[in-house]
């Protein structure tokens, strides 16, 4: 696939291409910095060509092939890259998910960024798919927070959706969501959700934090999109979905969050909530290791 | 601390300030989006005030203040900001780190941004100390490699450092790692170590790559800085300590990788090697729990 | 006011001061170019100090403060910078807005971007108030879109705020709006409201866009957030309203768009629908006409 | 028309194609978010082409195809884009100005940023395009100021010159505009000019504003190149251009500004002025509505 | 002297604060990496201080102070700088020009940036003055040309501006040039002339580059602003000189060039030539020496 | 040669091409301006084709070629850039090093920036090849300095390397260099020796600079990679150098630094010292003469 391709597969993917541009030059310039990779210019002729072969060591979920894809084009447009496997693909240990030739100096000096990027985003969708499998026998979703690394917060949502998972805001400005300490100062849970509402568009939703029953019930009074029930126990979060059920037909979006691990999100899940948040699907995340195998000639 | 203070502050954590002030922008402008921080808009007044205590939930290694201050003076110059403790304490659950007090929508707009830094970058400290002390009665030192998030490579190496752990180089750039790949084409060991003399500048490490002790010797007699020892069995790697001291004098540097985790790092120091190099400190880390506790006032 | 209160203001005002200042920076780079304001330094020394008074010459809203005073700061933090009316209010012909004082040459270096700002975003708040005040016996409320100039999204629907108006997306990203395009490839409306459900986060909402009234029945069944009315009579306006509180409690939002002008958007907004859509209030007004008097003293 | 004849084509078009660059990516950026297109993103599927013709609803002046060409490429390099009309040609509502085909979401997803350009930039050619018809009789121009949207002023002085008006100069660097507060601080008249005439180099134009007659005749002694007669009666500008002719062979350049508008511009273009300043056909301008026209096979 | 005021300094050093502020972040980032200054790091305690010493060991003309200063002022803004000397001054070695204190570690880190910068400044500065020198007892000046180093035009010319030069057009875009191909390409000086005037703004001067007499005197009836004698000899030179002040009254200004050099310069401003412009003041210029001296207490 | 040649032979060059992009880039924005080439745009007709010859007019060694390709091709990619010479060859006066055809506009809009990086680049390498010249029969190496102009280290230190030197550290970063403020901090040669060996990681060199040869071999014994040798007279060096045979085998790596220039060097290597740094190859070279002879058609 020549560097066309690649962009244009990256917005199959769903992921801005600009943002891929720019994030990925930000990388290949940290990591070839102020004299480029001297191992290779040292000791590897101009004319060498390179096949590799792109392959995950690890079972897991495949995702960020168009930053991967990226980071070779804008080092040297020339050399062809061929995906052989979709984002969001189940591979297992062994698999290969890309072939690659051109340019031997060229091939070596993006191949860690590219596989930084792979190897990161790979393990989120994996990590996440861990978690949603856990819960696929309910209607529940497993989503993501704000909790992500500064500058990766597009990419590491994409994995958390590669991965099965579904996504809560992407920054503060997309949705409104209401804890404590907003309640405190708005005068309590009506007033909040009132400003809220006043205040914005009719393009964004209102979610509101709660960490009792009765503050539940209060804000369900309120009428927002989403109710966060923050830290509550299985016992807690069954009677807030049976109250939604009675008194508002349900109309109002339920998630938990708190406690979630990989131990406790199917008893989460069984309560009848609709979704569950945790950090731990980004920052908590093992990558997945996959890597290039080379061969060079010249 | 004011904003002054915080710049002087990442200086003395020897991050560069401006890598951290370009970086802090581009979070910031990730999480405010178009809209900036749309719940506290509609639900704090202008004229409220924040008072906020910034605390650990979990032990762990502290790391990452600098960026964490940034972050606020950003947002708005006129935030209080009270270091409370270094880079590299260890800090126990509920301890302070920092103290703040400002513009209560500035706060909330800041907060997550600098948790997120903060929470990684003591997650990777944090790591890094368990790996070390697991090798504290050797000579050896756990240093991390060039697997790290797109972007944050100057933190999360910094990070390392806090923790405890030594650098391996930043970049491409800035040292020679001959790798098999180099060596096949360059057409053998010696030749290649030869040709990377020749190009590197007199201020350059080299570095090779081997994975059997035949190599070893070979590489050796070539005279590099370091020699990696890669995958290894701890009798192999204890026999080329004992050769490089037999025949060298020790006068080169051997550092080991593959297979490094808590389970078997301490055997591995315990051959002699000088160096314990593994991508776990940086990719595996879970992040350290660190939380904001805000009270505001109108 | 001084740099730092200009910063808190920014953000007293809801707007990111991280977009601010690289939007600022930008501007006045354009404006001053590589030789700088030649001019002044040709005929004012550098001694010379100025006072200046920034006044509106028409009737209007006031919008852009935090980016005016973001101006003169960059050029010049010791320019003192006092703030006289709050954003959004409703100014006359004379007011004067803030007074400056400080360096000659940087008041007159800044002076135009500055106003470049304020007239273009306060013509925005002024257009919008003159839509809003037509419908100010209604519920309804008069929304912006996304026609606006680009890099100015931000500030062209802040602007909009400013004035009385409500916001619609920002962006792409940031809600869903399914137009007829959609609708044909997904197959019929329902199918496209399910995709868009099963796609999009719970925090995210999901409007559809009608031309007619049986669209609309079949929209409403599918159970968008948002229903957009497009180009209809205000009888089919009127119709779908009604049919929107008898069928459905009146729980899904209605808006209006096409042929909105300051002539029907008043017959528009009594047919009871909730937002009316108008690229009119960014793409077709005119600047507010502010001014600097300023008097140098050498 | 593939990305690489667009961008011979913005050269063509005389505007630097690296500004285009810049300005497109942040606009793209600015519209996709974080997230990018979620509405296609969820009804359109990978697969799917389309078909898209550009058209104009309005008579008017097309401007900025360039840039919307640019739009198109930096999301799909692979769409093909083919130009129908050329920059400063009279369109008539109806009329097709680009074809467009490929992947149905990148179309999708450059569309708003392509129009909003087209929209603003084709906006001001046309509102420029009447003023200049007003004066087609005489020798005057009409020509912009520096009240430009920020970030915009080369594309906003490109519309102007391809709606046939004039520009005058693109910042404070690239010619010295000498007015009351330089005249009063450098100590009249001639002491300005002297010192303009001193500091600038000889490759740049000296202009000088004057608001009364004798000011004017003392102006026209110090021979500048430019005198800018500001907020005079067309009796008074009548006389300038006598008092010019008489006593200069004309040889000073003369530019109105003040109260121009469409109903004005006549009169004050018949004194025989040489050029007519005014901010209108860059800050009063509306868009031109364009719109486009898509097909989606899947 | 304080970051702010050495911002305002900046200003009136007639440099546009904006390009300073980001040349100089990024010489920074270029000079600092990833890892920052390590030997300070190494070596320094963190409570150490500096008090230094910037001097010149060499006579020169001073020039890049506002860059210096702005280079430890994004280091550490609590680092005090105060300046001894004016841009422009004559300084003689050993001559102290500026006196720093504050955090040791800060000022060594931010020392060679700004350095580099003085030193390359003011070696254009006392180079152009050198030609300068030649010629001041004839009205000619010295003036640059568009090679300088890419990224340092606005510096540069600055620089040039600092020795006693006069300065031509800073980019291809804010005065015409016309050139042999030019000429060819539209039919004749005169044809060229003309579409040139068509073409700019009347804020734009119209130069046209000749190499014989002929050339000139068909230049000369088509009135360009400037004409630039390409190298001429100093007989051809003086005969261009009569013939404009014969049948132009001098009203053209005439720009000599080709094979100036410290040795021709004087033969060449004794024609009568306006202008001699040159490559060599900022392309051959040496760099001026100055150093800081520095003391550290811990 | 089509862009996309261009950026391999960028990355064959060795210099990352991320960079290259960058910085071209912003040259291009500089030249440029806010109006392009309002010269070639007033006089050559949209049709006109150019062909180009890029020679050099003095002997030197060539450098940058894969910056200027970038030139031309971010102007337009249509343009055809054929290498004729490679980087690092020695080139004689009228010697053609490239060929180029493509639109005429834009072979004149990339013509100026094309050449100031070949011409200071060039010169750089010429003039460090004078220097290694005088020293080709010893086994020492001229190598540079951190002395560069700010934005530029890789490109300067790229060109000394073209130019047969060879490259001292890059930045702050990648070496430690201990000079006298670092040993009176640190409490002496060892003390500082030590901490360094401490705190930098295994693949960072240490240098240390003395002037004395009681510093050095107090130096020696602490066992640095290099010894900088600071202005000593020959006699001081060729005892340093027989000191360390005698002593240490010649392990340690000596530069020597300070009055360095063409008389001086020749001397200086013949003591046998490894290095000899001087800024003067990167500040004090001239630029080499090339230039661009452009035939149009139209």
């Amino acid at each position: 696939m020549a560097g066309k391709e690649a962009r244009s597969q990256a917005f199959g993917a769903h992921l801005p291409p600009v943002l891929i541009r720019q994030s990925v030059e930000a990388a290949l310039i940290e990591d070839l910095g102020r004299a480029g990779d001297i191992t290779s210019n040292a000791t590897i002729p101009p004319q060498a060509k390179a096949k590799a072969v792109l392959a995950t060591r690890q079972d897991g979920i495949l995702c960020g092939m168009p930053l991967a894809a990226e980071a070779f084009w804008q080092i040297d447009p020339e050399i062809e890259f061929k995906i052989e496997a979709d984002e969001g693909d189940h591979i297992s240990a062994g698999d290969v998910v890309a072939k690659l030739s051109g340019d031997a100096r060229a091939v070596l000096a993006a191949e860690r960024v590219a596989l930084n990027y792979l190897m990161r985003l790979s393990g989120i969708a994996t990590y996440t798919a861990r978690y949603q499998a856990e819960i696929a026998h309910t209607e529940a979703r497993v989503t993501c927070t704000r909790k992500t690394i500064p500058g990766h917060r597009a990419f590491d949502k994409y994995a958390v959706k590669c991965g099965g998972g579904s996504n809560h805001r992407f920054g503060l400005d997309d949705a409104i969501l209401i804890k404590d300490n907003h309640i405190a100062v708005a005068g309590g849970v009506k007033l909040a959700l009132q400003r809220a509402r006043e205040w914005a568009g009719h393009l964004v939703k209102v979610e509101i934090e709660v960490d009792t029953l009765d503050q539940f019930r209060e804000a369900l009074s309120g009428n927002p999109d989403v109710i966060l029930l923050d830290n509550m126990t299985t016992d807690q979060l069954s009677e807030a979905v049976a109250i939604n059920r009675a008194d508002n037909a349900g109309r109002v979006v339920l998630e938990a969050s708190g406690n979630v691990d990989l131990d406790t999100i199917r008893a989460i899940a069984e309560t009848g909530v609709d979704y569950i948040s945790t950090s731990k699907i980004t920052m908590a995340a093992s990558t997945l290791d996959l890597a290039l195998d080379i061969a060079i000639s010249d």
